[in-house]
């Protein structure tokens, strides 16, 4: 008997929310996750492999996917596309696996209108001090981009409220393990599983 | 900054599901979740504490309480009511409390058109065969009362779609485990939550 189900978890949050470092530890504790591979029409850099890193596709054929409904979100940024295949994360979904998107507010916002089956989680600096904190370590921005970003956090707390979790990222091992909880209690949703009374009844029969 | 809040957990499920042997274990483990406290108008047994045990009351003062809608659900049960009053749970849950309420499918499904800050978990047995066996060793029971309750615990497990989340009870254990980590993923519900944003901002003052 197979009680569990898969489902799209998206951990989705601010700049400066630590969510790269939050799903890449994440990633590295559970095997058994699978990332969801994004395709984008930017070049491979040297080492990236392709269907790993990236799908790496021609702008032509990254348009066609977008004509054919074939991506959950997509985005323009910095001259090239970047989206998330919906046919790859469906097939992991339905072999049952969990698929983690990493992705910022506004493309969790478009996932939510085009795909019912995912947990949205948004990951939330511990003070704004601290996010002002962390935008400015990534140093190699100017000031002007600093307060961009730091203003763009500021507006997209406002969308927490269309998320199913929060989560405080104080120390990347405790947001981690609040995702590991929240995982394992939406393994056992109701919501999901059509047959439970059938999955007990049919184990008499073993 | 608390982001914490409390809520009602009810755990419920068929007769041989264990649900009073994993309420008393998860209540053990956790001091800071609060047992819910029925009311009822059967006598106190020896030893049994007023306010503890029971709210012990006349038929009349549970009459007048229903009258005035003053339970989360009651029953009428070899002769004495019994019931949850609403008062005790939602003064706990105010002060952030998690309130913990162990009952049967009929009281959940009252509960569940009496109030809405509930995470509702359905217990259940491994297999058919193991509820029965739970059911025939309690031991006092005729076997007329014994296919009774079996009957019972099959239809009622059509309402597990009613409930949020399932809880396999296969070990003990394992079923507080699950039952822990749904709590703790339920206490970083956005839903519950109204302001997020401004308890984060407001952190930067301190």
């Amino acid at each position: 008997m197979k009680l569990s189900q898969g489902f799209l978890l998206v951990i989705s949050g601010p700049s400066g929310s630590g969510k790269g470092t939050v799903s890449h530890k994440l990633l590295s504790q559970n095997q058994d996750i699978i990332f969801s591979v994004s395709a984008t029409t930017r070049r491979p850099r040297v080492g990236e492999i392709d269907g790993e890193n990236y799908f790496f596709l021609e702008e032509e054929e990254f348009k066609d996917m977008t004509q054919n409904n074939e991506f959950l979100e997509y985005a323009f940024v910095h001259n090239n596309y970047y989206g998330t295949p919906r046919k790859f994360v469906l097939d992991e979904i339905d072999k049952g696996e969990i698929v983690l998107l990493e992705i910022d507010v506004q493309g969790a916002l478009q996932i939510k209108k085009n795909y019912k089956n995912v947990v949205f989680v948004f990951l939330l600096p511990p003070t704004m001090d601290e996010l002002r904190n962390r935008i400015v370590k990534r140093g190699t921005e100017s000031q002007e981009d600093i307060e961009r970003r730091f203003k763009n956090a500021f507006e997209e707390l406002n969308f927490v409220g269309e998320y199913d979790y929060f989560v405080v990222n104080d120390k990347v091992e405790n947001a981690v393990q609040n995702i590991e909880n929240i995982i394992e209690a939406e393994k056992l949703r109701v919501k999901r599983h059509s047959d439970i009374k059938n999955k007990i009844i049919s184990k008499e029969e073993d």
